[in-house]
């Protein structure tokens, strides 16, 4: 058969949506480099280089860290199938698309789920998954999400062990926008499980799922009275990989791990704490820009996520038509709302690579122009706004 | 902290092993061709074209025909936790490591198993398949492995329709390393369901599962009573984002599929007939000269494996050496044995872009070197062997 298909021809997009974020190019020089064999020793370097890089981003000395071959989501379903058992009973804090995925992905499981609510675009109140903790419980797993993709939440784990503790349970978080932009404490927070994704704050493309479990979290593991529903994600079996025996398990996807070795790479050059300082900046910037125009937060200020930013729609404005023009004339991409957010906000990421005083203005420039064709006039000057907080 | 550690630098290898296969520089190129988001249009349109490209190599028009966000491996649970429900029943052929993975994989989904076994290095025989059709129907799954990657053995799938029919099943088969290298009739076999992975006969890198699926399998999906176990590889879900509504579900490996974009143009522009046969001339020319040397290749001609041929490791020969010295001096791998072949025969694939003249060539005279040197003298001159066989 003749085959009609081009070559893909990417344009040069700036991605400024929930991810993925713009990729450094000597990532994309890594990605494209020479695929050699996953029992190569070349790659089983790669490898243990990846997990050793790893561990300061999760600000963790987990033996077991390592990066699973799927995406974030992927990421969520390997600490649920790997921890819970049929019959088990787990507490989850839902308030936003990723607090209610971790509770379906739990009941896939067999587990008993208990969720503990806030209203979208607050974090959790501290109160109210104690108050759950000591009525409900015991509990094997406790979920919070530490960053809401959906509502660009941050919420700060460092009250959520006493919780844990109070209701016995091993403690979970979702970490897919915050870990290599916002600070992440791991062992000082007595997290026992965390999983983010590649395609976020580390700006490598989607593919991979760095994950990280406590030796309290393997320990159960090991202890298991059921197979792991899941042979793909089995940690038991994929651990025989990433560690020491080196047996095969599945193909890993040789090329995204270099994209992830050089990502962690730039990350560890720049310093973690310049790095997640340049996001605070360059965060506080654009909501500057974007509150000077007359457009609302709706996130308080000290719940927000430095890497995404929930922004109102205002009344009367087209959303898709705002998204649509802003990718078509100034190749920019920014997110729509989800869920209850749906055509309500949008989200705009400044995350990894992506995040720059370039983008920045840019974003508030064109966002301006994009509204006014809309017929929305912004109340004042976003990129002198931003501008000038980032002179301070 | 200080970085102590160097950009990825991979070596050029020479990949004749089980896979990962040798990947053309455009499919490189492409992997790193810069990020866009997923819901981007440009992506959009790279998804379709996958889809329309991938239906001829497995010869079907299966509308449910995409590439799952993960390895070979996930494309395979992928089947059996979406078609399978606690309490059904699977009839499994079992002649190697892959068809005991199947019966694995069924078992984590809570369906009661029963095997059909053929010696490692053999085909099924289909009247066994049938005999257990009858004595144990009706089933709601069987399935077969079309290309047993841990022996190098092909299965006809043509008797395999009439057998699945006398119990009542649908038609699973593990295409993962005959997709794009031996001939795929999906529709005019009565296939149901079949995976592969991107990183054999496509010669795409791993990380990305191609399946498809027979309009009376999606039926299937839409009727169960029970969630599907796995929310990430749930194909109701993510068929809402791979067909019409687009609806978010998880962030698709974007590079991976501009490569697995590329890889099935080269293909397609190869033409599936001349690529078929290219895999056959060149695994026939390997096994002349093997042969020619004096080592043993345990798969009868008519059950061979093109893209991957079996040879035993002649007595007092040390597996690992040889293994080692092929790739220490001539950067060239090929794969050792798994599961009962294991340290008894090494498994040399000729795959995709790796299937060539020259390599064949390389291959036998490389290994001739590496048997010498472990004191093995062959009988007879495998290159000139290959080549007659590739004048022929």
């Amino acid at each position: 058969m003749p085959n009609a298909f081009q070559p893909v021809n990417p344009p040069a997009r700036v991605l400024l949506g929930p991810g993925p974020s713009d990729v450094a190019p000597s990532v994309l020089r890594a990605l494209g480099s020479p695929t050699v064999g996953h029992l190569d020793p070349m790659f089983l370097q790669v490898m243990d280089e990846v997990r050793a890089m790893l561990r300061p981003l999760f600000g963790t000395t987990n033996d077991m860290t390592m990066p699973m071959s799927g995406t974030g989501s992927a990421g969520m379903e390997t600490l649920f199938v790997n921890l819970l058992e049929p019959g088990d009973k787990a507490l989850i804090g839902v308030h936003g698309v990723f607090g209610g995925r971790m509770a379906e992905v739990a009941r896939r499981c067999g587990a008993e789920v208990v969720t503990v609510e806030a209203p979208w675009g607050r974090a959790l109140d501290p109160d109210d998954l104690m108050a759950a903790a000591k009525a409900h419980g015991p509990f094997k797993v406790m979920a919070v999400v530490h960053a809401e993709t959906s509502t660009g939440v941050l919420q700060d784990l460092a009250p959520m062990r006493a919780i844990a503790d109070a209701c016995g349970a091993l403690l979970l978080t979702d970490c897919v926008t915050s870990l290599g932009g916002v600070r992440i404490d791991l062992d000082a927070h007595g997290v026992d499980a965390a999983y983010s994704g590649s395609q976020k704050c580390l700006s490598c493309p989607p593919g991979l799922a760095p994950i990280s479990l406590s030796d309290r979290a393997v320990k159960v593991l090991t202890t298991r009275s059921h197979p792991v529903q899941s042979w793909y994600l089995d940690l038991n079996l994929i651990a025989n990989y990433w560690g020491g025996a080196r047996a095969y398990h599945h193909t890993a996807p040789v090329n995204m791990n270099y994209a992830l070795h050089e990502a962690l790479r730039l990350a560890l050059d720049e310093g973690l704490e310049a790095r997640i300082v340049r996001h605070a900046r360059h965060a506080a910037a654009l909501s500057a820009g974007l509150e000077a125009m007359g457009l609302s937060l709706p996130v308080p200020p000290a719940e927000r996520l430095a890497p995404l930013t929930l922004v109102g729609i205002p009344d009367g404005v087209d959303d898709k038509a705002v998204r649509g023009r802003l990718i078509q004339q100034y190749g920019l991409e920014i997110g729509g709302g989800l869920g209850k957010f749906a055509g309500k906000a949008w989200r705009i990421g400044l995350m990894g690579a992506a995040s720059t005083p370039r983008n920045v203005t840019l974003c508030l420039a064109a966002l301006g122009d994009a509204l006014r064709a809309e017929g929305f006039s912004p109340t004042g000057d976003g990129v002198a706004a931003a501008a000038e907080a980032l002179q301070a």
